[in-house]
């Protein structure tokens, strides 16, 4: 990923700065993959377990799904066979199935890897699975992280200065101001395990960035990250236009709003891309033109590719959980693997405790000081 | 712009078939225009008038600002000499005047051309003036139209398969079902009046296709449309995604996410061509590859640059205004005269009285049928 700092439009972010606990370098953890998900399983999953297992030296893989299948298929990736455990799953979640039917199905790979987490088994799960199912189970199986009040979904997108996680994007459409107080809490554990920022920027997304825009819910919001052990991070109200300026490392939202901003800036580089191609097809004098500009292009593609952090992270549940798209490539399912190692190791739920310990006692601190008075 | 139909990526719509009501050519309307709004004002509204002064023949200008200045700088504009009328306003709204301080100022520029739409000299206003104070003038001095709970603020966007009217996009942050579908029906005027579409389709924008997506307010707005005289017309709900695909002519949504979406979708375009600017410029090569496929670059800018149809128009109101940009210049003004222009000749108003007339006579038929049963 480092050459893609060529990209960087201010010099004043980079990616390669990843705080590392060193004392983490050759411990063991284990992720819990649903080998079934997604819409080129078990092929896609193995693929991509092929090219995760030698970045990630100190992983071991529970595989849960179709065991005769994955038996066989094993032969063909002995990098995964040395290091995973397969575990058989005598149904699967179909991709278009909902929640409340795939809550009702205990023996699919999709519920066994949730399982895994739930006792333990297993620190992280990976699936390119169901979505919807995926968070319903989490909550039920996985559950809620303790001071959290909703799980959100989180994704990083680009930006002009670097890489920029956005959330929530769904998970819950409407959102008080606590629940957006966490987020940013979240987003800031986030971006410290995956992105390795030290002190990640905060944004609260808005229709202006006045203090006294939007609706109450949000100058709620802002006026507790104000107060609170964040206000060094807390950069205020940001507006659409701010996430792919890169004006903070985090930008929090509710559900309905984030997703919607998601799939638009997704849809507006994608029109972009459309008729760049439109551009280059012209003539043959054009043709010549692409020619020289391809290695910059395909850095390009690369740079605002949603595959580098594939997929979307489920976060404040009481392991990690890291959704990778259903149609993603080998590549792609790599790194939805690297997401949840780099969350299991760099001990992101701790991250999101440690933050809700320093506000409790914020907070208890600034009530003895009213009884005091 | 019939040019651009090079750029159209799906055959099935182009801008260039507009629907022109022959009887209105020749006739005369007049256009109270605010010389001192905007960051360049008198001079970008001057060049903006005199480049529009030709394509519209049977326009009058009325040019309200600095009487002194305006007769000076005149000279250098004939053609707007020639079709407009000064009147002499002492004061103007600066660009940072909160909209609660430029309510009271009742001499100012922005305030008189609203009289001017009021009292009937003109049928349309254009201001490249400050929002906030140009949409709280023109809702107390113009008032809503009859039938309309919310005025709203709507603007034309890029998409694969040609323009996109997208609406509320700040006016109303939150909106109920009932400001949803008068939005449908405002953007479908729209349409009609400035992209001539015939028969423009509509949207909802939500977080998923799906019949059960979103919440209990958005739904209902479905359900409505579904019911109502433009159900023809009624794609259903649409994602972020759709809005730069063309999906629907018209995106309908409330001020808060029309806001974001609308500025995450035109920063998202921004970033793209920022990594491009990049990309062209690493080599002598890749500069010779610029010089390769600049006109085709150049169309795309055009394609997808927001001065095309410049600003935003508050739709919902007894009269047309048109907002410009701010930092605009006189091609951009000269597009918001367009703009305006064609709400008054095609008669945007009168298609809102008539789709609510057959809305409501519907629903008297409905009640007639309830009673007869």
């Amino acid at each position: 990923m480092s050459d893609k700092g060529a990209f960087l439009l201010d010099g004043d972010k980079t990616e390669t700065d990843l705080v590392r606990d060193a004392s983490d370098i050759g411990a063991q953890y284990t992720l819990a993959v649903d080998a079934m998900g997604g819409d080129h399983a078990p092929d896609v999953v193995l693929a991509g377990l092929e090219l995760a297992a030698d970045r990630h030296p100190g992983a071991r893989v529970l595989l849960i799904g179709d065991e005769a299948v994955l038996l066989s298929r094993l032969k063909q990736h002995p990098k995964v066979a040395a290091i995973c455990d397969v575990r058989h799953a005598p149904t699967a979640v179909p991709m278009d199935m909902k929640p409340t039917a795939a809550l009702r199905l205990r023996d699919s790979s999709l519920r066994m890897v949730m399982d895994a987490v739930a006792n333990g088994e297993a620190q992280g799960v990976v699936s390119a699975g169901n979505s919807g199912a995926m968070l319903a189970l989490a909550k039920i199986v996985i559950k809620t992280l303790p001071g959290i009040a909703r799980p959100a979904m989180a994704a990083v997108n680009p930006s002009a200065r670097g890489d920029v996680v956005m959330l929530d994007l769904g998970a819950n459409l409407g959102c008080d101001a606590r629940n957006l107080v966490e987020f940013a809490i979240m987003g800031e554990a986030f971006a410290k395990a995956v992105l390795g920022l030290p002190r990640p920027s905060i944004g609260l997304l808005n229709v202006g960035a006045e203090e006294l825009k939007g609706d109450e819910r949000l100058r709620q919001a802002a006026d507790s990250l104000r107060d609170s052990v964040l206000s060094g991070q807390f950069h205020g109200f940001v507006e659409g236009h701010d996430i792919t300026a890169g004006t903070t490392d985090v930008v929090v939202t509710d559900g309905f709003t984030g997703n919607i901003a998601l799939k638009t800036g997704e849809g507006a580089l994608k029109l972009s891309a459309q008729l760049l191609r439109r551009v280059f097809e012209t003539s043959w004098l054009t043709k010549i033109g692409y020619l020289l500009v391809r290695p910059g292009l395909e850095r390009m593609r690369e740079w605002i590719d949603p595959r580098r952090y594939n997929g979307a992270m489920f976060v404040g549940l009481n392991g990690v959980v890291v959704k990778s798209h259903g149609g993603t490539d080998a590549d792609g399912f790599a790194s939805a693997v690297d997401v949840a190692m780099d969350m299991v190791t760099h001990h992101f739920n701790d991250s999101i405790l440690e933050r809700l310990a320093q506000m409790t006692a914020a907070r208890v601190g600034d009530e003895a000081v009213v009884d005091a008075l």
